[in-house]
């Protein structure tokens, strides 16, 4: 039903790039869900498919796999000539997400397909709503993935964040080729901050029983490297970051600067 | 029945900050959504509680004002004690948010309330998914307030963040005592990037018939600062981004770089 209705309304098709957020259906937004729910076609890889499942329900589904980002996006573009597609992306559609590889391919293919961006909650926001208030003021955020951009930039985008004391949110921190990433970034956010600066590891932001954390120290941090992998969101305080401890849990308080102006 | 049916699951309160994302209802999460409708009680300022009108249907509604962020965050840590309160932020609720406030009084105020952070939309990824894709690399998020932050330091962020080439952001561009904030800002990143990188300037994004925006460069942003005001969310490109122009529309597309590495 969702299928003949959403084709009669769309006869030259569109194409949704859906941010689904963090992982459980309840942190879409209620938009993402109906574009989903009304699409003809469901583009992702599995893993954010399996994640929407419930949402799943008579469209055509293609399962796509990590590395075929450009072939998933141009079958994208392919079918939205004609059909109502939704090409799902975890977090956010912008923030490392298919947004811009499917634009890319639009402009090349040089189809007039309708493109509607649907943002969605990125795992930084997820990850800091589980560490507290990490992130209330001016912000950083760096993949240490060299895979699409050279080490060399990477090592100067930390040093410049690290050395202006934004608080930096660090994606992709570990990947098979590359285990010495998150140490050295460590590495080189220490040399301007603190020890005692707080650091917030996240792993499966907002996905039910999956979720993990840990809340600690730049100077600590490196014990967890372990536990750090591909999929975790680092979140490093800012030096007025401070760690609160209430009732045998941490979080972390970065002050967005009130107790500047006002006392309480 | 809300209440009644909240306060018997809660008896001893739990305090929610919640995300509201950038504007309509549709743009909420699910969750934040159910969150808001099962709560005793709803704080926030008037343009957020009229955002979510839709949802206030039987809860104590507290009308709070711009600059009252302190009394506000008090009387909800206050309420919690003993009923379920849900304190509504703009965006996400950490991002510039009530979330940093909130822990920390409730941390002064040393009383065991339960708080739970609801992540939101931001305004930065709603302006962006209206814009095309301008964000799919490293960002920096810097807000040109300097209420709270004092001015020298915002300039050594915005001096840091355009020299290593990251996307930049900016908020509260504008404000009633420093008008000249947003073209020092511009004049700053101009010294490392060129005139043709493309600048996305959005207003009331994703909030019905009230949003607009404006696609430029670097070169001919301030022929639009009178358009400019404090609630406009700014976006800058890096070095590689570009305009792509389709069907008399223009869009903001920062490649994630594919190109490096694909042909498509």
């Amino acid at each position: 039903m969702a299928e003949s209705q959403s084709q009669s309304q769309n006869k030259h098709g569109k194409l949704y790039v859906v941010g689904i957020g963090p992982g459980s259906v309840e942190y879409l937004t209620i938009h993402a869900r109906d574009v989903i729910q009304n699409s003809d076609y469901v583009i992702g890889n599995g893993t954010y498919l399996d994640q929407i499942e419930s949402l799943l329900n008579g469209q055509e589904i293609i399962r796509s796999s990590m590395g075929k980002e450009v072939d998933r996006a141009s079958r994208a573009v392919e079918l939205a000539q004609s059909s109502v597609v939704s090409m799902v992306s975890g977090g956010d559609a912008n923030i490392y997400g298919m947004a811009g590889l499917v634009l890319e391919v639009a402009e090349n293919a040089k189809q007039d397909v309708e493109v509607e961006i649907v943002p969605g909650v990125t795992a930084i926001t997820a990850s800091a709503s589980i560490l507290g208030s990490p992130i209330v003021n001016d912000f950083a955020v760096i993949s240490l993935s060299d895979l699409l951009t050279p080490w060399d930039m990477i090592e100067k985008r930390l040093d410049s964040a690290a050395s202006t004391d934004f608080v930096i949110s660090l994606y992709n921190p570990k990947s098979r080729k590359r285990n010495s990433n998150f140490a050295r970034a460590i590495e080189i956010i220490k040399q301007y901050r603190d020890g005692s600066v707080p650091v917030g590891l996240v792993k499966n932001a907002l996905r039910d029983e999956k979720q993990d954390y840990i809340v600690t120290t730049l100077d600590n941090v490196l014990d967890y490297e372990d536990w750090v992998d591909m999929r975790t969101t680092v979140l490093v305080g800012n030096s007025e970051s401070r760690i609160w401890s209430q009732s045998g849990s941490d979080r972390i308080i970065t002050p967005r600067g009130y107790h500047r102006k006002y006392e309480y």
